[in-house]
């Protein structure tokens, strides 16, 4: 059970009110009232307790688990330990996911962090000329300047920093310290702690004796639920907009440059890096450590392997690794026929070839 | 043209009078009292508008433009349009650049991020033996500690931290929750949002059972007209300071060991990483995520592509790639026959090797 | 000697009470009550300072030093010069690190960036219900939430956050602009400026049309005389928590994803990133750039080069390197294999074999 120090519980549920919320069916026979006090993993769950098989691994698991409950795939029931109820879901790790969040609301969405939700600190500092609505939530030391919107159901956290002009949508989450400028965020968005958005892109006119900056016009555009991690950065766009397509999900320490265009429901993993004017389809996946040179464009569903550097055009659909990036397969044959090549040429030196 | 609610654009001004401020002249026959309103791209340019041609590339998009003017270099000329009035300018991109600045002032160096510029907030933290002096902007939520001297003109951002001791010269800004300690700021120094300058080096006497942290007794001097990017990392020197040269500019997320000294006029470009007690001469240039071991140095000019390691010292004017970092062209004519070799190896199993 | 402006020096100290604190003893026929002043390198050394020989390539330096007096291992004490009063020590360097501390003691932990050490600042945000024990430092603009509690001597920065709940220990330290949540932070531990520990792990149940959210349900673990760099990422651990182990030393700008378990004493240098649910036993080192795959275990002892990818698990005591990583002398190997390839191939090439 997550400790109550930080995390408030909801419920119970009975299995049956569950099933309505998580797109899932109980399964016959069945006890549609039993009580579900908590989610946990299939070894450590107990009485009251909700748990789920998704990967085939588990099974065993699965066969020997204590669980009140168990959320599973229809291929699986027949696995399922005598006296566990069933939740038949055709996504079992999805309704695993939303029961997760009927029990830990405030978990998804944090609601403050100081512990006085929705109020308006008297420690906060807030321009007179800014719009809060009704059930914000303003911090101690966050500042909110000149012209800014915030919607309702909004947080801006402890120290975070909403710059002149900037609107905040309904229900986001502006972490402790974080701060957004020359920008438009949607709803439901939730900014981690001390992201960056909205500072100038790196642009100059380079010479002697001295860069020349460009001034960046543009702003950045955060669509409705994208969520963005710790300590990413993503600049304003030099005249043209930056923009982070709906339902993009953003991992901690991204670069993000100016005037990249992302589509909705990307995925981009840690310390990737997208140079500037790139441009994302939708439902794109970047792998950890990704690097992307500017202007190029990467097609709808695209997947790039982490670690990898991507220098041209991907199609879409395309599975792309290595660096520079290249089709999976061809550059998986390439790194095999390498080492192999490196093992022969290493033996033939060593047995009469000399060093 | 750029967004009203964020940008605060300056002008109009006469063609002569543009000409006068971009290092650039009016072309015989164009009209110096026309008057200029915008800066735009060649192909969404305007009436009013000013553009440039720098890139060949552009030439026909240059034909085609409605913009009432444009700068070019003197090649171009007879490209021009009807009607097109021209300043003519041996550098156009840096021309623009300053064009832009001219409409634009405030997208160079931020006056305020609240709304209330060149004034002392109440809600700042200013320490009773801090000297500010007139004219700076001192940001709710900023705070100046004991000690600290800031300049004239100079912009303290909401919720950024200056350190104890830390000095900041005229015309510099610290960017929304930046923190800065145990450095002295030149002028005209813009130093983004989450930048953290002058924290203790990485450095241990490392052993069993503990590593012993080495005293970190040096500073970080940042020389005038640097820029640092969002969340980068600078961290203070062992007992000789940590340098950045004067004009050298560094984008997002970059880190830079304890002691290490860049020169003039240098360009980092995002998530690279300098290790301790590197030395960076004048005008070098780093590409994206570049990563540099400890104790090395790169001569003067010195260019590194996107994405290597060096880990060598590099001469001054070399251009090198890869990892490890070597002549680009050797490290190309490697990769190259690398490629070449892994098809053939294939082909050749494919073709009664086995495999 | 270390700028007064930023520096607080303790001392003289007696050669004799020096030894005492740094593990090191007077060497016969030095005099133990020479006075000494400051910690310097051999090259800069003068009188009343002490310096200290551990890299045999210095013995030369060692040969001409100007210092008072020179921390040494035993085998160098006949290459002293005339007149320089010698502390023997098993390991000089060690010794020499806590000599700097016993001069600097306030540039290992700092005890305060606004220059009023131990006193609540006015101009700080502590909820009622926050237990602050007596002699912690809350600086102006901290930000010390419900619940959370702050052992004696702890100094929570300027513009620093401490979520709901949190507790810190003994002697720690929170930089500037850092935030901690869902978080137990040891004694004496260090968080630098702008580093994020707590936030939620990337953890989505992907698919279409929108990613739903796992809620992130464990917390942070700090042990006891950790240190992390500036603006480092830490997630909370989905259901277990993320563990940091006692005396491990973490870089600038690294991410540690959730589940993460890092035991005693690991070293982790700038930019590495390690993905979800990995391990590391004790006294690991992972050079700068290392990245790290999600549920893989590394070994007691284990290091790992620069820019490396880890994919596998890594027996204890191993030294890996690569992308992907393999052990150190097999990845030379093919390296240099490789290397002299690709030359033997543009050779034959260009000598009759046509292009």
């Amino acid at each position: 059970m997550a400790d109550p120090r930080f995390f408030h519980k909801e419920g119970p549920f009975t299995l049956g009110d569950l099933a309505s919320r998580i797109e899932a069916t109980v399964h016959t026979g069945s006890d549609k009232t039993v009580s579900i006090q908590d989610v946990a993993p299939l070894d450590t769950a107990g009485v009251g307790e909700i748990s789920f098989l998704d990967n085939p691994k588990y099974v065993d698991a699965f066969a020997a688990t204590a669980a009140t409950a168990c959320i599973v795939g229809r291929k699986f029931i027949e696995k399922a330990p005598d006296g566990v109820a069933l939740l038949v879901s055709d996504q079992p790790y999805r309704s695993y996911a939303l029961a997760a969040q009927c029990f830990y609301p405030g978990s998804c969405r944090p609601s403050d962090t100081y512990g006085d939700a929705a109020t308006m600190s008297a420690g906060a500092h807030v321009h007179v000329s800014a719009k809060i609505a009704d059930g914000a939530t303003i911090e101690p030391g966050a500042v909110v300047s000149a012209g800014c919107e915030i919607g309702s159901g909004a947080v801006i956290s402890s120290n975070a920093v909403v710059a002149k002009g900037t609107t905040v949508g309904r229900d986001s989450y502006i972490g402790p310290g974080a701060s957004v400028s020359h920008a438009h965020v949607g709803d439901r968005v939730i900014i981690h702690a001390g992201v960056r958005i909205g500072q100038d892109g790196f642009g100059f006119a380079m010479g002697l004796p001295t860069h020349e900056k460009i001034p960046q016009l543009g702003r950045v555009i955060i669509q409705d639920d994208v969520e963005i991690g710790a300590n990413s950065t993503i600049d304003r766009g030099a005249g043209p907009d930056t923009i982070i397509g709906a339902g993009t999900k953003i991992d901690n320490l991204v670069q993000i440059g100016h005037n990249v265009v992302i589509g909705q429901g990307c995925i981009i993993v840690a310390q990737s890096g997208l140079a500037g004017s790139g441009e994302l389809g939708d439902y794109v996946a970047l792998g950890a450590r990704v690097g992307m040179l500017g202007h190029i464009k990467l097609g709808d569903g695209v997947q790039i392997a982490s670690r990898s550097s991507v220098i041209h055009d991907v199609p879409a659909g395309a599975r792309w690794g290595g660096t520079p990036a290249r089709p999976v397969r061809e550059w998986q044959r390439e790194l095999i026929a390498l080492q192999k090549m490196a093992k022969e040429y290493g033996k033939r030196k060593s047995s009469g070839d000399g060093n």
